[in-house]
């Protein structure tokens, strides 16, 4: 593939009226190249068992093709037929809320053999019949696939059968996982407990990862089945969705993005955040930092994101704009709108598409049309844009599994708790300080630190890390790197055991700091110890506080805690290790803290990452095309016009105008101006 | 019957002492003149299958007709005794929650055939026992019905055989619910699927109609049978009750009460509100404008109301006596309490009666005596009240329930929602903005454009309607009827279908208006384009916005929105339309907004419903009784005394006096007055 | 037993590594005593059914003794292992919200027989095997031992033929619980209800009674069978706990802890508590005014507390030694951690013990070192203590569960209702009132009017109580005794039964006072109409409010509501009755207004009670040691230092100073001072 893909998911299913044609015209007139069809139509492809109707899906894809426009086609698993599950009630799914009823989507249990064996025949059946369709670029399979908190008897026989491998001698299981506590130990493998009952966080978080493993292999699996159809020329993808409240928030907790990318051959992403006055570019940002990290830096596709969306978010004019030129800065080679048009029945008709249930050309509408018209000008500008960072942020979704058994805000844990995934908020808290100081950083899994590309890395709440990985921070430091690493870091291994060294545990080494108590903060102040970090009048720490002590004397105190009882510990501290530098942080800053700690620890690097001296809410991001070109986009998330001096000589494709360094530009309210640097 | 009932609920069966010559004692110095029994007595009735005990009814019939106290007899079927339960476990009603555990009132699965028989069973052994008993006034069957959110699998085989019916074609049910979206499309009516899991509104809302209808068959075929028995003066009746939030708040979501009333000879009405400083009127006045119009304008009977309550509702001195004649001056011909004494074991303990737990004669009881006594005097002025407006609202059970799966308020449906209806938050702004400025009301269910005795009716959040309904709108303005429409009407068919006509469909042709965009406001003022309508400075969109366009030459813009981005579009408009004209209004007003625009429409108009200038808390009513007088009540809810002149020659007929027009009158903190006025 | 007991619980079992010598030579060095194991270790004891692992506790034990350090030896009961729960699922209770899942402790049918087989194995397998053992000083049967929640079809049976025993007529059973109410009426006994689904309060309040006798039963069985094997020199004791908030505070409404230490030689108590700036020495102080009452005024064991505890519990310096002492001031002779060193898996990671997870020596051990010592040194000063009060609070659980049926916060009663028990709320406040002022008090379950030791005695919310205990309220009074009897007193039977006389019903004797109304006070001020009284301007009436009238010449009013309507009525009133006096109060007063309230009643008095005219933070303390040397305690709960006068002259044992009456001394922060007096 190649360019820039515009796109909408298509459901000729649920249109009553002879509306394909209009729709294509209005389609070609926005600039619209691309179509998703089919993902969740298994009804109305199979209405009864084994007889299928393929009435839409050739309808659409032959006029798709005749207007050159691409298709992509989702496997429609996602969502079942009643037949199905009336069949076999056990495919619904049964989670600690009891056994599902038949009716929304995504209640499936996906271990189900009697699941796995339809899914399997509908997926072949609709690929045999549509694999050699001109008009089709590349498969999703599934869709915001997730383990729906399945705890069926088929995962839990799985689950014990994997610690059963893991731990040959039962012994082994309960010592790794404190058993004993609360009469939880077992002596053999018939007395494995229920795991939704469950008050051990080592058993849980170890079910958490096995159940993200298992939507792993159902993706990889289903990628598989699609690769036999697919040319080599298609993409196979799946549609991954973040912690969701409300919006698309943070990593996701019920899969491990990083793990199932690993069958598809791009990654996409749905991405849907406030509009408004609350736009702040920062969701679409952070899901891009994810996404294009997915498959080593590839352009990844924004499958599904907002047109209208609900009520509260109808955009104000020019941010449907902003917002596709945001994901592309970020990396996205697609942009593609849930939906074509608003539907006219059940659970989504206020979620509203690029139409309103009028069919008519409506303000969003008109506005895709000039997003469109610039996409197609702008496309060989803005061909496979490489978004290259310095800076990093390592996340894991064992740390933030265990972290929600653990949660800073409850004395004690919550059994179960599929609720807000505290970890998200203090990584938004780190990403979000330097996504509004125009840092740019890439989201990664995992550090090497023999071949690591980034000069500073931010570590938050790596609360439960193995040996290894705590020893890889210290290899990457000793090497050269630099470190911010937050509080709870390596506290537990990766069995969700608290460590018996004196914490920080490993990693200890590269920080330089122990401490051995920790409390929650009450009106505990802050009191820079050097000059190197700044500390505004009114900081004070949040959410937890480690009472930390050099433990080095490479270690120089940056922050104490101001307080009378308290006053004598350190807040942070930041040690020279091997070649490079580690600050380690105890307690939750602000994100004026978070930005001074890392410039100090940066000091003395020039990093490509940071973008501009200018805050949120003008953004400048960078890019350099497949031409080498270097871009950059200057983005205003505001209601007011800004005003930003140029760093470079730049021409601006949109207008044609050549600027020079220095120049003062405008970006309106809500606007977007982009730039190509000259050579 | 004639002239006013003043009553209480009378359980002899609960009281362990000798109590019931005393009682009757002091009912007659209290005036009380019904008392209404039996009604949830079944296990003292039926003891154990087939076995009666009549005990308590006859002592109660033969001693309360020896001392003239009327009685009307409650069906007792509401409480089940515990073996009947036993017996038939189906009894007990199957909820979204599961199947109901034996304890409470009202769990019953209405439509249970063992239910029904031994239900049919207890009435007609009663009835036939107690028919000739001269004391007997009338029957109350069962008591505030409702569906008990049954879900049983009657219901739903039931439910499906009525949309069997309805939709011959399964394609049919398909295209009109939009089954297709997430894969929910049936094939053959062995798939048809659970109706508690469904996210598809139209189905939803399909099925609640379906319970409401049942409620109403089960009503009409007790009315039946009681009816079987009853003499031809003597009236049956069923006790509805309003949408409850600690009080009796709006229009009942679980029965239709304009349906349900059909089978019954008098509409009867539970109403509880608050007093103390909390005393408003609003409730009686609401639950009277309803059950006023439940039959026609008739007289109906307010068979429960709080004496002294829940505790928090202790009333002041004057309370009891000025909620007393607002019933009255409703248009209700009885006031009855629920109880007569205050119970001393299990759930309503705290509910209290006209007596306290210690049966003496308190305060409230001894205020009780004043009404009783002032309304045997007035009971030839107040016989047979008739009130008359102009101004009605129309409502509907169906936009009710639809709006509340896809609330303003919250961005995505709640399944199987049974919560806070908004519909009712809506209803009841409107309602309470004529209310408050003494604009009467009669609260309607539909319209008939050919006889419509109404100049102006105000029509909120018409959200689901059928494309009849809204014709007759449009024929009603044609024919020269003034309508305020709000947001959301017209948006859907019958079956929750959004119109894919430009909204507001079917009325624009009325309203004159168009938009295909909407939103929730945010700090969104407003502007008033014309001296017909004010806007205060502090004026805002509330709720839901609808960004509107004129789409007539007809049409006038009455207000914009005040904001950056929505200042183009209006907010309200009027248009003429034949010989009326069509009042819309795109978001939530304010009271004070809604009154400016109501103004604004019935310019030129004198209305009857106008009953006074003045505002709440001086309430003036106006009703003319069986001679033909005019009758004027005040009421002053408030703590302070209030003063109003006169706006006719009148007499007094509880002081004797005579006054002019003109004349100012005072009106006691929390007090009445209650004028004639003269020919 | 003799001198003071310094102790943790200790778990070998939890650690891997070779630990145990390493940590009693830390436990030496702290003074620790006692240890307490094997309670919550089933399944490492019997790992299969029948297969016994005497390893940890044999091993604990010798080293132990070798050490000099006592053991308390717990049955395992309260956790049980998954086998067992395997193989009879039905030892898992049943509550309101279904059958438990295994996983959690404290989750057992403890009426179920299949368990007390094998708890009784269990235990007699334990104790045969340790019983000899020269390290056991005593045992703990069980821990923390409530009902569950148990609805179960055997406690449900056992409930029904409880009733039936009490009831030989089952229409006594209708008449005392009122069960015609709501067709709940049942003619035989085989009709008789589910008790989860009930809305009867008399039903509902009986079988939280029963469920609370079956807990003492059952803990009356296990100090059977441990008695069997204990030496007379051995102690039996039971961990009772508190209402628990988050925190440990007030009355257990789960169990009757007078009625079940009964079968206990010695009552321990867990008391967990707020610290840092909210550590106020309420909830020790409270909990040991119960603890030290539950076996006659003897000394009691704080068989946990909190070390570090949670995360916002790390004590500040000098606050550890602080809750010792003030532990020992209320009469506990033991203070024992939960738990030696932090746990480093499952569900109390983050319930820290006096080690963190590092086992190192860190603020908090080394706090503990100074305290042992400290306690060491004093352990003839200390020894059996005896707190000696001439005041009481009369509690009762019978009023507590019926006043959570029919709180003055919810207008209706909530079925099953096991949250907040707001009967603690008026509890605490009245309690608190009087710690606060340093005012001794004991809490007491019942007065023996002839045998009465104190002269002034408060009872709050005594709502449910027979006419016989409210007699003796009488019968006190007039011998002599002083009550301050709060609203709500009286109103109810044994049976929650409202009473029909006239409230406050049998108490109108000695209180002289009587209403018929009450209500929900709102801006509801009070007046004071004698001198002795006195009413901060900004006093208000909370919670409720009865309409008081004096009902006797002996009574005058202290207080009346300062209100348009209520102003009539009186809001406190003082009687004098035979050769005492009785204060009735109306509402719930502030903690000043019950001060001033108590000061009036108490006028005339001497009180042994009264410690201090200081107020809290500064609490001072009195007990009498073994030798009859009067032991003064001062307690600073606070940052800053506080100074206070000496009453006596006094030596303090751990400096030898002697200093003279009138002294100033002063108490650091968070500090303690504890003095001798001179005879």
């Amino acid at each position: 593939m190649s360019g820039l893909y515009y796109g909408v998911a298509y459901y000729d299913e649920y249109i009553r009226e002879a509306r394909l044609d209009k729709d294509i015209e209005m389609m070609l007139a926005a600039g619209i190249n691309v179509v998703r069809i089919a993902e969740s139509t298994w009804s109305t492809l199979e209405p009864s068992e084994g007889q299928y109707n393929f009435h839409h899906i050739d309808r659409v894809l032959d006029a798709m093709h005749h207007a050159g426009i691409a298709v992509i086609i989702g496997t429609p698993t996602y969502a079942i037929p009643h037949w199905l599950a009336k069949q076999n009630p056990d495919i619904l799914v049964t989670t600690p809320n009891g056994h599902e009823i038949y009716g929304r989507r995504q209640i499936i249990d996906i271990m189900n053999p009697y699941f796995l064996t339809y899914a399997e025949n509908i997926i072949r059946v609709l690929l045999e019949h549509v694999c050699h369709h001109p008009a089709i670029i590349g498969y999703q399979v599934d869709n915001e696939t997730k383990h729906y908190e399945n705890v069926g008897e088929v995962i839990q026989t799985a689950f014990k059968r994997s610690l059963k491998k893991r731990f040959p001698d039962i012994r082994q299981l309960n010592d790794a996982f404190g058993l004993e506590y609360w009469s939880n130990r077992i002596d053999c493998w018939d007395d494995f407990p229920p795991v939704e009952g469950t008050i051990n966080a080592s058993l849980g978080c170890a079910f958490a990862r096995f159940r993200r493993e298992k939507v792993a292999d159902y993706l990889a699996w289903q990628a598989a089945i699609v690769t036999e159809y697919a040319q080599p020329s298609q993409f196979v993808t799946q549609n991954f969705d973040f912690e969701w409240r409300g919006w698309s928030f943070g990593l996701q907790p019920r899969v491990d993005h990083f793990a199932a990318a690993q069958a598809m051959s791009v990654a996409s992403v749905d991405v849907y955040h406030p509009t408004q006055d609350h736009l702040t570019g920062r969701e679409i940002a952070f899901s891009g930092d994810v996404a294009r990290n997915l498959k080593g830096g590839k352009n990844y596709f924004v499958m599904e994101t907002q047109a209208q969306g609900f009520a509260k978010w109808t955009p104000y004019p020019g941010q449907l704009r902003l917002q596709a030129f945001s994901h592309i800065a970020s990396g996205a080679s697609m942009v593609s709108y849930w939906h074509w048009h608003s539907i006219h029945n059940s659970y989504e008709t206020y979620w509203k598409g690029l139409l309103s249930h009028d069919f008519a050309p409506g303000p969003t509408y008109q506005e895709a049309v000039t997003i469109g018209t610039d996409m197609a000008r702008l496309s060989g500008t803005l061909n496979e844009l490489r978004v290259e960072n310095d800076v990093a942020i390592l996340v894991s979704n064992n740390a933030m599994e265990a972290m929600n058994w653990f949660r800073p805000d409850t004395p004690q844990p919550e059994l179960n708790n599929h609720g807000h995934y505290i970890y998200n908020d203090i990584l938004r808290r780190f990403w979000d300080a330097l996504y509004d100081r125009n840092v740019g950083v890439d989201i990664i899994n995992g550090i090497d630190p023999k071949a690591c590309k980034y000069r500073l890395i931010v570590i938050p709440a790596l609360y439960s890390a193995s040996n290894e990985e705590l020893e890889r921070i210290n290899q990457y430091v000793e090497n050269g790197g630099r470190v911010l690493i937050g509080f709870k870091s390596g506290f537990c291994d990766e069995d969700v055991k608290v460590r018996t060294e004196t914490q920080p545990g490993v990693i200890s080494k590269c920080c330089g700091v122990s401490y051995s108590q920790f409390t929650i903060p009450e009106n505990v102040g802050l009191k820079a110890e050097t000059e190197t970090v700044s500390c505004l009048p009114n900081e004070s720490a949040e959410m937890w506080m480690e009472l930390l002590s050099p433990a080095s004397e490479r270690t120089t105190v940056l922050l104490r805690y101001d307080h009378p009882h308290w006053g004598k510990y350190a807040a942070a501290t930041i040690s020279q290790y091997g070649r490079g530098q580690a600050l380690y942080v105890g307690f939750l800053p602000s994100q004026e803290q978070i930005f001074s700690l890392f410039s100090s620890l940066a000091t003395g690097l020039t990093l490509t990452s940071v973008t501009a001296n200018c805050r949120w809410p003008v953004v400048v991001r960078h890019a350099v095309n497949k031409n080498g070109e270097s871009i950059q986009f200057i983005f205003n998330y505001s209601a007011a016009t800004e005003t930003i001096a140029l760093d470079a000589d730049v021409h601006e494709p949109l207008s044609g105008d050549r600027l020079r360094k220095g120049d003062r530009v405008t970006i309106a309210a809500w606007g977007m101006r982009l730039f190509v640097k000259n050579v």
